[in-house]
């Protein structure tokens, strides 16, 4: 048996934030990891479908300035994307974590009642009880619908799809969201004849227009994007994959994705032994600890709050601060906006989709907001008449949406269509995060002529 | 004799601004232009110069994304050049007046007295008498150093580098500044042999590391930046232009561009006759009025209060609009912040430097803020080692500077420096104006993995 002041069970982005600002604050803190140290951020998603995205959005934005014959060569993408994956080598995330003072268990970790963990299957067997918490940062994992034949097709996920080490002839995507709509960019850049069979159509969780113009997009880089159609059943064989529908002709594709969302993965965590439902996400307050306990935490994907890596590491600052302070009998700062609160998980949470034209959103869309009882006014601006993104692509295609609160007089949600529109983000996020009066936001001069003029765009077309 | 409401002397986007705000509010507006309505940036600054940077920028940042073989074609560049400035033709601009219900008179205005503007050299001599306001929108010429030969000698300006239709085999550049760095970085895209005469070193009136970063990659593409010295004497005879230096070899190239500041253009605009002096600067409150005077304005560069074509227009929305309120008895809202100050132009000015690396900055440098008074915390973070900048590029290479002002515990002023970097600044314009304390920026979480994980950084490294 041995002993620590923090157990923290995965080693993710935001199991490795948890267990930073613990040692930070002073205490000890063991981190168990059953894969690789770097979590599905690293090796699965975030930065090789990045890495995979970001030559062919290069190439695009260069030929649209006017730059001639630039080639995208299929293994210098996949050689970049290897370098940014580390070979799926987790040595330098290991390196960090003594560099920051963590101990790490190798293994599978499960709860064993109150602040007890139970390592397996790593180096050694193991029980770790914590003095102050244990924090649960295990992610998610892709879901597989249960479509007949699916699973036994051995379909990829997020994680094949990332990990592709051959591009296949043909592939199908079942799904329309982030992860749907970003495989078929870069595999379509990789000279894959894409499908995509997204049932409710493409970024449904966004704005119409993000949806719109994205699909616009693929299918005329020759992506077959079918809509309210669902499989019914899916078979594979020496030639590959068939795709049967209700009715019509089946499809035949070398390989087929699975991109139908998230499940939490706590089937195998000891959940039971604590009163929680194994399978299931884990609620927890905004200070991310479980109701009715204290001493248990979790962050990340896990907690079902924002399914994104930043947001998942802004739980783990506000987690493993709260533990330092509740440990140390320092100040807790748990009203809203508060250091040890992750408030900006409810209503403004950023969030950018790499496809082409990429889709950068924070906070509530127009009818989120309506749902929510607020007076809202909408105003849209066509982001390809503001003089800084003609100048950086002929024939830019793009759009802009501001949500206003009516009554406070403040942005909501905002969303950017566009090429490059990723960096344009974060002063969305300033402004719905710091509440400043769209009055104020008026003295705030968009550079010219940058992309980001659009800004003095939307509130001429409010009305200032 | 004709009268109207408001005249605006000079249809640069300054002017434009003054007089639709003011149609937009009910007034008359008659605009008057000697040259192509749309002024200095639509024809001979922003617009050529970032349309002639673009290309090669966008070439730049495929090749570090792992493109090949791309090709930047000179007359692509030049006509792409062209189409942005309309080949020089303004009849685009002469028809959005129109649509705007502003009155052109074509000539060259002098002010005669109170209220009143003689034009001439148009198409008719005609006066004007202005009901309500006289606003001067004349912009700002190239100024040229009493260099003894240097004006016989024929130099270029920013109007014939950004015109340029031949490129020189080689140019030296006299200044240090915006003009000097832009028009270095497009001649040597475009194959000239460049030669910086900065007395001063570059990009002085930003972060010191602004002018390193441009200066050192300007060094590796060829350019020859000689710093701590200045002409004597320039002579050009058939083969080209001669510099002479106090001592040294002289330096022979083919064209010389002048890049050494800006003076108004006041000579020869009758302000003796309202009691002001010719060839000076136009001081305004910040209702952009002149002292003492009940009608007459100024905004835009001949102001001096901030020589960029956005704030400029920043300036014109406020002039226009409090012009209308006091003509119409409206409210005056001239507290700092209100709608018809120019509050910005005090602290929080955005500059983008389309040079490669860009320069992206808002507010004070440190040595500004802490001239001013302020106990100031400077905080540095290199921007080459955030994920999303060695996603968009191999060995990106930038730098980001946080002051933030201790005592009040906001940002005064954020300087970017990096490839693509003029996006991110509107973030660091919001977070200075809207003096959104550190505490609640710190949940503007940035979205993984842009560049824009900078603030998350800069954040992390003052200590939150």
């Amino acid at each position: 048996m041995r002993e620590t002041d923090v157990v923290v069970i995965g080693a993710g982005p935001v199991g490795e934030n948890v267990a930073d600002r613990v040692v930070r604050g002073g205490l000890r803190a063991v981190i168990v990891e059953a894969e690789l140290v770097g979590g599905e951020c690293s090796y699965w998603a975030c930065m090789p479908s990045k890495a995979l995205l970001r030559t062919g959005a290069a190439h695009r934005a260069a030929q649209a300035a006017g730059v001639e014959d630039g080639r995208v060569d299929r293994d210098v993408v996949l050689r970049r994307r290897d370098s940014f994956t580390s070979g799926w080598d987790d040595s330098g995330q290991v390196q960090w974590l003594q560099s920051a003072g963590i101990d790490l268990v190798r293994g599978h970790a499960r709860l064993a009642g109150e602040r007890r963990v139970v390592v397996s299957g790593g180096d050694e067997e193991v029980e770790i009880v914590a003095r102050h918490a244990v924090v649960v940062t295990v992610g998610s994992a892709a879901r597989l619908p249960g479509i007949p034949g699916l699973a036994e097709a051995e379909p990829w996920t997020s994680r094949e799809a990332t990990a592709l080490q051959t591009v296949p002839g043909s592939i199908a995507i079942i799904g329309g969201g982030v992860v749907a709509t970003e495989a078929a960019t870069f595999l379509a850049d990789l000279g894959s004849r894409v499908t995509v069979l997204a049932r409710s159509g493409l970024l449904t969780a966004f704005e119409p227009v993000a949806g719109e113009q994205v699909a616009g997009a693929l299918r005329e880089r020759g992506v077959d994007i079918r809509e309210g159609i669902a499989p019914a059943r899916v078979t594979r064989d020496e030639a590959g994959v068939q795709i049967e529908f209700g009715d019509g002709e089946p499809l035949r594709v070398d390989e087929v994705l699975v991109a139908t969302g998230r499940v939490p993965r706590t089937e195998d965590l000891g959940l039971e032994t604590v009163g929680l439902e194994p399978g299931e996400w884990i609620a927890v307050d905004d200070t991310l600890r479980v109701a009715g306990s204290d001493w248990l935490y979790a962050a990340g994907d896990v907690t079902h709050r924002a399914l994104l890596t930043h947001q998942g590491k802004y739980q783990a600052r506000a987690a493993g601060d709260v533990i330092v302070a509740r440990a140390t009998g320092g100040e807790v700062r748990d009203r809203p906006w508060g250091a040890h609160v992750a408030t900006a998980d409810h209503a403004a949470v950023p969030q950018v989709v790499f496809t082409d034209p990429e889709v950068a959103a924070v906070g509530l869309t127009a009818a989120q907001a309506q749902d929510a009882g607020m007076r809202v006014r909408v105003v849209d601006y066509d982001l390809g008449s503001v003089a800084g993104a003609s100048l950086t692509a002929d024939g830019y295609a793009g759009a802009a949406r501001a949500v206003v609160d009516e009554d406070r007089r403040v942005l909501v949600g905002v969303t950017f269509v566009g090429a490059g529109v990723a960096e344009l983000l974060h002063a969305a996020t300033i402004a719905v995060v710091g509440e400043v009066p769209l009055e104020r936001l008026w003295h705030a001069v968009p550079a010219y002529p940058t992309i980001s003029e659009v800004w003095l765009r939307l509130l001429e077309t409010y009305g200032l």
